[in-house]
């Protein structure tokens, strides 16, 4: 109706139009259940977020307290590529994972969200293809878009926990336009933490067709049972292909402090991205007061934390791998699970839950697994459940998934 | 030498190029002196910084506050258009100016930059145009490179203090690509504000020829000589046309907050400007905290703030004027100067001056205007001064510019 009102609009009145990009933006997957779960609550139904990767973890008090007294006469632009003491900060914080930076190797960025965007457009011209293991995070894809990418999906499978597709998958893709393989570890939407093995792999391919590496590492801090987290930026001869999209977000349930890093040794690289920094004048001064007193978090903030998430996540495997016609891999890293459900179509499904279905008065919200892929009619039995809340809650929200699918009319 | 190593380097070892986009980004046109400015400093000379828009004006007190006693448990994502509470604030905010906005026609950004990218963005295909009076604020460039738009300047002079170029100068470079017009009012670089009867005319090309009208207003603040600010906002008949581009950074001092606005009465540019805004989550939590306290930020602030620049930009004026075959007009807003100069090339002085020139151990850094102008040869004997420093050192400053100019070799 919207659309058949704005034709109708369109032939009467001449109206600037809207870019193709523009048209072509994705909206947000998750976004379009918000008002069914909206309407849900106005019914008195209680809700449980399991859609989205919000945190409920409290932010670090010692660094909301370096922002909240520090002495402040003039909130200046900081350096485009950030607070020099905030980047010296950070090559400390790399350290401890023995990751080897320079203090000159790091772009400070508006959320990890602007360093993908510093990296699309650093590295790939309009047309240029970045493959990326799916399902992926969704809004890659509104980064290609923007900066006119394309990006080519090879899928990586349930039964195998979503490890790194074979590498024959990425010869059969490859072309002259590829210019970048990207990867997210540990994974979101997935889970999955690549061992040593599978970058090595990874670092194989990127040199013999000489690509760029671009590795999403928001969630190393996330990473469960004792796992090696293996950085690409620790990848031997390929140092100059390596392009670390980070954030503080999640690392210090600080998504709202907007603050990301875009890291790389290729000095040609780094000067580029520098003149989109450059334009942007700088990145946010509170959100960096804050993030520099961060990296001092004690380690027990972080064990805590870890015995927390690994708890949730517990709960979320071993509630639904009990269930019949289920199957949800243990992710070993980030706070996501993506779980085979015996339904026909999870948009469908997510939808009724809210719409339909409650237990006791309480429902459940889970991302439809369709919105992490690009190839169609992958993950219609697939959601995405976010492990952000507290061990009851998930409890709870997992007894709602487990009645819901006694129910459901549309399973396989 | 740098570029020769890389060549070799090139032939030698494959490595993945980076993008046309880029080779392409223009690097700051201020920061090439840099380099200069720091190795005046090294041999003790002191350098009055005219050359950039850092305010030395202290931020709001009661702003600052407000963010350093929020009782903050979890640093969360705000809604990706900002929070609900700062677009109210924002709506009684622009009331004030007679602009009438609604709380859902705001999309807070980061920074006024990334307002100027979602407009590009939202509105205008590769390859399409937008027409912008030049001299112009350098970073547009940056970011038209960066969406893939281009630019069609056309000059306003500096005989007519910079005001609006006549219609017929539009007229001639509107082709079926341009899609729309983009000023910056009070202007930087110049300080010219337009007059409603400026706007106007710009209005009447607008519905004409069906653009949009980018209108970048970070600097309404700043109006001098009690002369009427009037917005794109308040045209009538073009409420579909208009995006207005808003910031925080001036008007409270607070260039490191990175809050801007994007505002549009037009439902269909603004939804899609929210898909390039969920993309990127949100806008920075702290500094929504700091601007919606910033909104209160007493009368008295401004009048203080206003006369402080008044004083100095008279300084500038005034000291220009009295040199023989120097001229600036009196800027009625902004806190930059435009003035022409009896120079050959203004890049050679403004680095003569940091290079090669003291007076009493002082010597001025001043911007080319050559970098605020697309059109080749422009700009030469024109240089922008940033009126950003007290009145004392304004004097100083303007002292070394009037010794420099009796001994300066390459005089026109």
């Amino acid at each position: 109706m919207q659309n058949y009102k704005n034709t109708i609009r369109d032939y009467l009145i001449n109206m600037p139009k809207i870019s193709d990009k523009g048209l072509n933006m994705p909206a947000s997957p998750i976004r379009k259940l918000v008002p069914f779960s909206d309407a849900a609550k106005k019914r008195g139904i209680k809700v449980y977020h399991l859609n989205i990767g919000q945190p409920d973890i409290e932010t670090p008090r010692g660094a909301l307290k370096a922002l909240q007294t520090a002495d402040i006469k003039v909130l200046e632009y900081s350096h485009s590529a950030g607070m020099l003491s905030l980047r010296q900060k950070l090559v400390e914080y790399y350290k401890r994972f023995n990751i080897e930076v320079k203090e000159d190797e790091i772009i400070v960025t508006n959320g990890g969200s602007e360093a993908i965007l510093f990296a699309f457009n650093t590295c790939l011209n309009s047309s240029d293809e970045v493959i990326i293991p799916e399902p992926f995070y969704a809004n890659y894809n509104g980064f290609a878009v923007t900066s006119g990418v394309k990006i080519k999906p090879i899928i990586s499978r349930i039964d195998d926990g979503f490890a790194l597709p074979p590498i024959e998958e990425f010869e059969k893709v490859i072309t002259p336009d590829t210019k970048a393989i990207m990867i997210c570890n540990p994974s979101n939407p997935t889970g999955y933490l690549y061992s040593k093995e599978e970058l090595e792999t990874l670092a194989k391919i990127v040199k013999k067709h000489d690509l760029f590496l671009l590795s999403d590492e928001v969630y190393r801090e996330f990473a469960y049972d004792n796992a090696e987290v293996f950085s690409a930026m620790q990848l031997k001869d390929i140092e100059q292909n390596v392009i670390l999209l980070d954030s503080v977000s999640k690392r210090y349930s600080a998504c709202g402090a907007r603050i990301g890093m875009f890291i790389t040794k290729n000095k040609e690289v780094y000067n580029t991205a520098m003149k989109f920094a450059q334009a942007r004048l700088s990145p946010p001064s509170f959100g960096q007061i804050f993030s520099q007193a961060a990296v001092d978090t004690p380690a027990e903030y972080f064990e805590a934390v870890l015995k927390e998430y690994i708890a949730r996540r517990n709960v979320v495997v071993e509630a639904i791998n009990s269930i019949e016609g289920c199957f949800c891999p243990t992710p070993k890293g980030a706070f996501y699970a993506v779980a085979r459900l015996p339904i026909k179509d999870s948009d469908h499904f997510c939808q009724w839950l809210l719409e339909e279905f409650s237990y006791q008065g309480q429902t459940v919200m889970l991302a439809p697994a369709t919105g992490f892929y690009s190839n169609k009619g992958k993950g219609k039995d697939e959601v995405r459940i976010s492990y952000c809340l507290n061990v009851n809650d998930m409890r709870a929200a997992m007894l709602c998934l487990t009645e819901a699918l006694k129910v459901y009319p549309d399973k396989k």
